[in-house]
């Protein structure tokens, strides 16, 4: 009995509305490409791992081999194990925010979370905010349930809170399908941008006033290189959804994160996270508790920390040198990227593979709005998680490619064939 | 600016459609009685980690923490490493699947795959069929997506494939709502019964001849105390999609599945997986691959299958001597479950809360069907936590109770006001 074939066809019919329009990852797609060792990579988002002291794993996880086994090793509850939810209280507390266990849910990283969330509160066609761009793993957590992503751009003080309150004007006060505002206001990815304080009070005065969830993502919150720290939307009000993670100050191959938000809330995610995973990873979850009670990891943080400012500082000056005059790009205080704005008749996607060609590669704008609706001409560098040397090259290529592509287009508008911006 | 009350009508208004109809598992909800130690429970289809050997959890846990921590700290694809996947191809190899690395995705638990599998291929109202009674995580997973599930009745050769027959004929050929079918062949949970290969191979021609994918769960299919081995639906046709678990040859607490699909399957449900999880714990991979090479695991299977032999023959040997005549229950060959049916008068969900007073759990059949539309008066029993002394007693508890109910309704018989099955 051997139908490849029908399959194929079969599969092709089968699918759901839901999956007709998603696209995949660029970011995905480029870890390929990421492992090839003459190929610089300000492409992913990933975390220096080498930097966890190896005394430090070992001793996170001997719980979970040894006492703690019995545990680790079973199944258990939904909502995650009530140790480890005190130790994300604990890191709450040291940012300002009051959180009890029982206004934590564990989450398989955060992007579970993400999921959790869209798919407890959206129906198709519901009204979603964000920043735009935004984080392009949200825009593929939420677009399968089919909402109406509405992007509010940022400048350098975060998020356009006043485009926002036009946007809400326009959606209109008591909107049954107006659902939830998403904002990663701290070293935003893709933008690097931090919300300032009065644009957090004055969002979340809308949020009571037209009625929307605020659903904060906070991965990046505790890397900050410059600046003071800024309280975070979830110590302003009990009503905003607070998404943590260990990825960026532990480790992202534990899959862990959490969730602080009213009860009420969570009791509803609970219901759909049962048929979503049953359950996360015990053993995880105790690792991940030792990890924050046993292991000096605030003194590892420090080291995160030192370590990403010097490679930010890296590729602020390498741009500085040699990005042209053309480009802009942001300055961020911590995270792990930089938004770079080219002229709009640049096209970031098809000038990847020359850029891959010359040994460097980015992500392309686009993937970080809804649909790929803009952003063509803009790219999210990383410098998380190359050496201060390597980026300073990488960033020396990739001005390299862009400049090739302006003197293109130079010639063009020279001989008026396109228009200057 | 606390609005707490505010938050709490919000989150009733805001909630998606396909939540609203969403109950929560009595099983999980039943965890928090069985760990009151005078309370014997047969409800968790937990299995009895306690049976690893401690220094296989060590052994496997090694490279994690050690050589190969940079990349189990990591993120990593979407579809899982490489070598789990190889070591997942050899677990296949051994129950007469032939299968390779491009054809196997990694999930978190099986309970993943299962949402993954309806979140790629369900429109509401699509249909589903089903054995019925059938897994309640499998109808949780697929409920949220909104289809029309149809159960099929099993007898002590599993799925009753006339009774498909019929329900594919009320369905009609080509019709395109029809998705898949979903099935656990060997040990069915809850029902503990095996399909038997002839009707294996007419339901491959059924779907065939009407078009639907066979998804086939196969967590015991390893746990077989009796009989011999069955060929799983797989190994007789490329097409069908196999879904398999470490939770009860190794441990739930890693949350590791797997997925064996045709390539075009699994490339959509990769598209789908990239936003609900990102990844899954490269660090629980490491540890399960190492766990299938670096440990004598069949040596622990061996063990696993002893154990769970001995409780199987001491339940079954309590309930022969303590079960009333009405009750009829089956008699599996392997798994974790035995299914009870008493009498159709007899409410399972409200005699619960009279045998947690009697120091017993079960869990009531009710959810075990779509909208608990059936089963009221069956329970399923689970032999594979408890010792078999406890089984016993746990047995002439329930016996106790069971009878009592009995005795309030032939009393009712005899005077008439109910009628006599």
């Amino acid at each position: 009995m051997t139908t490849a074939h029908l399959t194929f066809d079969q599969t092709g019919d089968k699918i759901a509305e839901r999956v007709v329009k998603m696209r995949s990852s660029a970011v995905r797609d480029l870890f390929a490409a990421a492992s090839n060792p003459n190929i610089i990579s300000l492409s992913g988002g990933m975390p220096d791992v080498s930097l966890l002291p190896h005394s430090a794993i070992r001793t996170a996880t001997r719980a979970a081999c040894d006492d703690e086994r019995a545990v680790a090793l079973q199944y258990g509850s939904t909502d995650g194990r009530v140790e480890t939810k005190q130790v994300f209280c604990d890191l709450m507390r040291d940012i300002g925010v009051r959180a009890k266990p029982e206004n934590v849910m564990i989450t398989t990283g955060a992007q579970e979370a993400l999921d959790l969330i869209a798919k407890t509160f959206l129906n198709p066609g519901d009204i979603v905010l964000a920043e735009g761009p935004t984080y392009l793993g949200a825009l593929q957590a939420f677009s399968a349930y089919e909402p109406d992503i509405r992007c509010i751009p940022f400048d350098d003080e975060g998020m356009r809170v006043d485009l926002l309150e036009e946007e809400l004007a326009r959606i209109g006060k008591g909107n049954p399908r107006l659902k939830f505002l998403y904002t990663i206001p701290n070293f935003q990815n893709p933008g690097g941008v931090t919300m300032v304080p009065a644009r957090r009070k004055r969002l979340l005065e809308l949020s009571e006033e037209y009625g929307f969830m605020v659903v904060e993502d906070d991965p990046y919150g505790r890397l900050r290189y410059g600046g003071g720290h800024v309280l975070p939307l979830k110590a302003l009000s009990d009503d905003v959804v607070y998404l943590g993670t260990v990825s960026k100050v532990f480790a992202p191959g534990l899959r862990t994160g959490w969730i602080v938000a009213p009860k009420s809330v969570l009791a509803k995610i609970n219901l759909v996270k049962q048929g979503t995973d049953l359950c996360g990873s015990a053993f995880n979850q105790v690792v991940v508790e030792h990890y924050f009670t046993d292991t000096p990891w605030q003194k590892t943080l420090q080291k995160f920390v030192k370590t990403y400012r010097t490679r930010r500082d890296a590729m602020l000056a390498a741009l500085d040198e040699h990005f042209p005059a053309e480009a802009t790009w942001t300055r961020p205080e911590g995270g792990f990227f930089v938004w770079v704005t080219l002229p709009s008749y640049v096209d970031t996607g098809s000038m990847l593979s020359v850029a891959l060609e010359n040994g460097v590669t980015y992500t392309p704008g686009d993937g970080f709005y809804p649909g790929g609706s803009a952003g063509k001409n803009c790219m999210r560098i990383a410098f998380c998680y190359e050496s201060p040397e390597n980026l300073a090259e990488a960033v020396k290529r990739l001005a390299a490619v862009i400049n090739d592509r302006l003197e293109l287009y130079r010639a063009f508008i020279d001989a008026g064939a396109i228009k200057a911006e």
